[in-house]
């Protein structure tokens, strides 16, 4: 049951460094970014993932000192597309016609309407409308995670600026959104681990109208 | 195993109207929706469910006509917090302390500096932040839905405001954000149904650093 796994995950504070993600669970974590849906399919965000501890070191430095980037083994940098592009959009069309045997005539007048709606916007709007689209890979991933029973912790508490240049993704028309630390909670030294799960009774979260 | 469901799922455009999502399944999907973590554990967002068949054929004309709005069996509305308040933030860690045994020093210091940190922040900065946040339960619940094998389309296509006005949401501090239709893709009539579902390859989406 999926509300099971997520009862059990939590944002885990003190990983063990001694544990490792095995990579076919990091794949399918992975897989689960993949197929998140996003608007008109443009999937507008790219995945770094960090397992260099150099690398890691530096993310931890820009991430008020997070010692689950760390102590995680892997850690998943979701970053936006800066803006929306002819090219990009071009290439989103081009894939799905070498994947569907072909572009048709309604595959090329839908993005010619995308693009006419999309690029006179400005790049900060498409920029908040692309990571909108990664945080519901984001989503993804934390349920993929949990589904793993693998330990997962969701993070914006960061310098966006420090981790694009960290990892060069303004260069690549990039911008981080979160950072998501992979690994197995420590057995001892998180402060949270015995804390129940708050959330918003249902009443608060949801009205019905029927 | 989540991607076999993942894979499984689409955005159905026909919805079988004849065939409605059992309650126990909505509330799974929605109790997934409660689960799914978000900054500081604020939740800024709430969900609206409607089943009324008037009030489902409303938010159809405001979202381009789309059928699987009166098609499916419900309609989740996610509207996200229009701005951060100390109100707000107060009632969060008032719930808190009411279910983890009450409200420690530590609970309050935190929540003082995130209060520190939002409140001077213009109210559309802050309605941005917490939709990202309604976008990662979004996620969840489509991947609860799928895990139900309940048709679930996600939906941005829609004028926010009509919309807002149709559930009252202004008034209650909320700005509707996505739409998300729940059901049973119909036997015929999906021109998508029959399509490769396409996604980015694995080496276009992910850039590893080890």
């Amino acid at each position: 049951m999926l509300t099971e796994k997520l009862n059990w995950r939590y944002a885990t504070k003190k990983m063990d460094p001694a544990r490792a993600v095995p990579q076919d669970k990091v794949d399918r974590i992975l897989e689960a970014v993949q197929l998140a849906p996003t608007s008109s399919g443009l999937q507008p965000f790219e995945v770094t993932v960090v397992t260099n501890p150099e690398v890691k070191a530096r993310l931890r430095a820009a991430a008020f000192d997070q010692a689950q980037i760390t102590d995680g083994s892997h850690v998943l940098v979701f970053a936006a597309w800066d803006n929306y592009t002819a090219e990009r959009i071009d290439a989103v069309v081009t894939e799905m016609g070498r994947q569907r045997g072909g572009v048709t005539e309604v595959m090329t007048a839908y993005y010619d309407r995308l693009k006419a709606m999309y690029l006179p916007r400005s790049a900060e709007e498409n920029y908040q409308h692309a990571a909108r689209q990664a945080y519901i890979a984001f989503g993804m991933a934390l349920a993929a995670a949990a589904f793993e029973a693998v330990d997962a912790t969701p993070m914006e508490g960061f310098d966006p600026a420090q981790v694009d240049e960290i990892l060069g993704l303004r260069a690549r028309g990039l911008r981080s959104v979160t950072l998501l630390p992979l690994g197995y909670r420590a057995e001892e030294g998180d402060w949270l681990a015995g804390l129940k799960k708050v959330r918003k009774p249902m009443q608060d979260l949801v009205t019905e109208i029927a």
